[in-house]
């Protein structure tokens, strides 16, 4: 774990020394590792147990656990001498406005609800070390002089595990987010909009609109978060500056056969949806693994696609992780099979062409199978460029601290792609976006 | 529905008839439609609303509707004449004792258990057409006459819902049931013991061992029980005689694999367990469809294997009838997906070559995959035949009876085997077993 400290060491360093671009003085030698490790250590681990589940990590939107984190985070922004505040949608909020700065802030944070059995960092990580790093500035008076406000966001829902619907938090402060999304249920019929009133946050559709926050007023955002992939292990590489967040499409795929009894429905008689379900499901990796067996970048007319198969099958991603079946039970064959598909990639339009194929490959299998089958398309999010100006300043930040911690010199710090869809995508439609992603396992 | 009324009229005469080749004075030739057709059309609907659930029906082993439904189908009986008593696992019986009859009882039934979203015929009609037969045997006086005592049991435990071990009920009756079955549990951690404990039923290990009938006070066991599947509609045949009943294997298998972030792991460094989990369904199916082109009935050594590659591929089938994953949330690559598969055939040896072959298919896929695959059999039950006296007098009383109600000679009433596991597998056991199967959607 020691590497682990150090890395988040480097980190919170970054964030200090970037937002220290921004102040009259620029940040000298020190690493305050009390601060910006130790501490940030300690809360990384005190957040990771706070939990709705026994025996592992689970914070959805607004639960119990939930709010508890949100308020553990905001006495750590207090701590940092932020001024801090609970938005209309339970985003935390804590912010420095310094007397002399101008009206544009920089914003920092990431997200504090989790997936289901999460790991202990993911969210956590950017929320703790933007706040470790403005502590520092705040306990060396530093605070005082930065050139613009800086503004930590600890993001109430970037999983969408309960709502089924990404990044409440971010979208609503970036204006993205559709007022009807109030009234989406929950499993157990429960709205957001109920669920903000039983934490007695009286949100209309009228207030929602009211959370975007002035493009005017902001200068970019940066988020710091794990990797939560394998790749970055593989080749050995610490850290990198993301280039880009892929974009993504969530589906929702119901399968209707005819219900029977397992024991008296011969093998040529049924119109069995989990058969079905499951040959949809290897077709689907299939495709993902390899789209230049299914698809060519020539069109239907000899003419180039607009995509890249070479980008597009370096990235693309496709995951089955939710499936059940109706009535469920070992002795009969089902009625119903519902399965979620989440679909990713870099290339927008690539992404287009591997559902579009998907869709015939289903309507193949389905109309073969004597079954049938809808495709609903539950959530849809653009790849994000990230801005070449922060990811500079990140970059050389990055590389600094790393070079005064170890004495290493890594030479240029890589860019990568993010698989993952953090609250930068949604920010993106507010303010230019910076991120830093790391492994931790 | 009329010609389903005109069926159960002539279940109930035939199981009237065959219970009366047990009179000494034999059954005149009233057809008695109140009693038979109408009263029991309106006991099965009522029946068919005794559940559980809102808007489908669901009655679990000792559920508060099974309980509710014991009661109604004890007042029946009561109604019929007959001695009522709930045993020592909620099994309810009814039983006729003429005084000059011998010591051997003939045993009807059928279970009052359902699975999740049952038909209302399911185990209502054994149990409701041999109550009705005994009634007209009552109200006509001539059940004083029977040579033979007549026993109506209505089994607490067919279809194994609840703590996923079928023939709890019966499986007593025939002292084929493990004492250790008591300490089982259901999903809400309650055990069999419990359940009987909560509604005022002290079974121990002792006394659920002596539920077990004496073999030589038993004649022989007749249940009437709809088809559940598509063949006699197929083929156009209102009824048939049971010649055997499929010997059936339950499994539970678990797929591990590496949990993962849907949009960090690159397909090519996936250990997927819901895309082996699809691939072991599909290549079931394939098993199961065409088991001759995977088994040979030559052996390794070019000798026969006991079995018919015939009379496998007539009989066999697989079904997937639940399936769940772990975290279970559409943007995490499961970590274990577990499904249960249901395998039935006549051919009990080719039962175990196809579970055989199915087990090298598994650890050929799950190698390649990199996934660990773990196959338990949760239940086993050899294939039953029924007993050809028996059947000869069923296959006559129904010929009679339909000729008799409708004027048709319909010639060889056919003779089936069944896919379905009704509580006369685990009768058979304790005596010899006859069974009239019909279709009824």
């Amino acid at each position: 774990m020691a590497s682990h400290y150090t890395i988040i060491l480097i980190f919170s360093v970054s964030i200090a020394a970037t937002a220290s671009t921004l102040l009259s003085d620029g940040l000298k030698n020190d690493l305050f590792p009390e601060i910006l490790r130790d501490v940030a250590v300690a809360r990384l681990y005190e957040l990771g147990k706070v939990s709705d589940a026994d025996g592992y990590l689970e914070r959805t939107f607004l639960s119990p656990a939930s709010i508890r984190a949100g308020n553990l985070i905001r006495t750590w922004m207090e701590d940092a001498g932020l001024t801090t505040w609970m938005d209309g949608l339970g985003n935390v909020h804590g912010r420095i406005q310094p007397p002399n700065a101008s009206k544009k802030a920089l914003l920092l944070g990431s997200h504090l609800d989790t997936v289901v059995d999460a790991g202990m960092f993911d969210g956590a990580l950017g929320i703790i070390s933007a706040i470790s790093a403005l502590k520092v500035l705040n306990v060396t008076g530093r605070s005082r002089n930065l050139k613009h406000p800086v503004e930590v966001i600890a993001f109430c829902d970037e999983e969408g595990v309960r709502f089924q619907s990404t990044f409440l938090g971010s979208a609503a402060i970036a204006g993205v987010l559709p007022v009807s999304t109030l009234q989406i249920p929950d499993k157990s019929g429960l709205t957001v909009q109920n669920v903000l009133r039983e934490n007695l946050i009286d949100t209309t559709e009228e207030n929602l609109s009211q959370l975007k926050y002035d493009a005017d007023s902001v200068l970019g955002y940066v988020e710091v978060h794990i990797e939560q992939g394998p790749v970055l292990e593989s080749v050995g590489l610490p850290l990198a500056v993301v280039k880009g967040i892929a974009g993504q499409t969530r589906i929702k795929l119901t399968v209707r056969g005819s219900q029977g009894h397992a024991g008296t429905v011969p093998m040529s008689m049924r119109q069995d949806p989990m058969v079905a379900a499951a040959e949809l499901i290897v077709s689907l990796e299939s495709l993902c693994k390899r789209p230049q067996d299914y698809i060519s970048s020539n069109g239907p007319d000899g003419q180039c696609n607009a995509f890249s198969i070479k980008s597009l099958s370096g990235s693309l991603v496709c995951t089955v992780g939710e499936i059940s079946t109706w009535p469920s039970a070992s002795n009969v064959i089902p009625g119903q099979v519902t399965f979620t598909i989440d679909i990713r990639t870099i290339d927008d339009i690539g992404r287009e062409a591997i559902i579009y194929e998907l869709s015939n490959q289903m309507d193949t299998i389905c109309d073969r199978r004597s079954v049938s089958c809808i495709m609903e398309r539950k959530h849809d999010a653009n790849a994000v460029s990230c801005d070449a100006g922060l990811n500079s300043q990140l970059k050389s930040a990055a590389y600094a601290a790393i070079k005064r911690m170890t004495g290493e010199d890594i030479g240029d710090v890589p860019v990568l792609m993010s698989g993952a869809g953090h609250d930068a995508m949604a920010m993106s439609h507010l303010t230019k976006v910076g991120s830093l992603i790391r492994l931790l396992s």
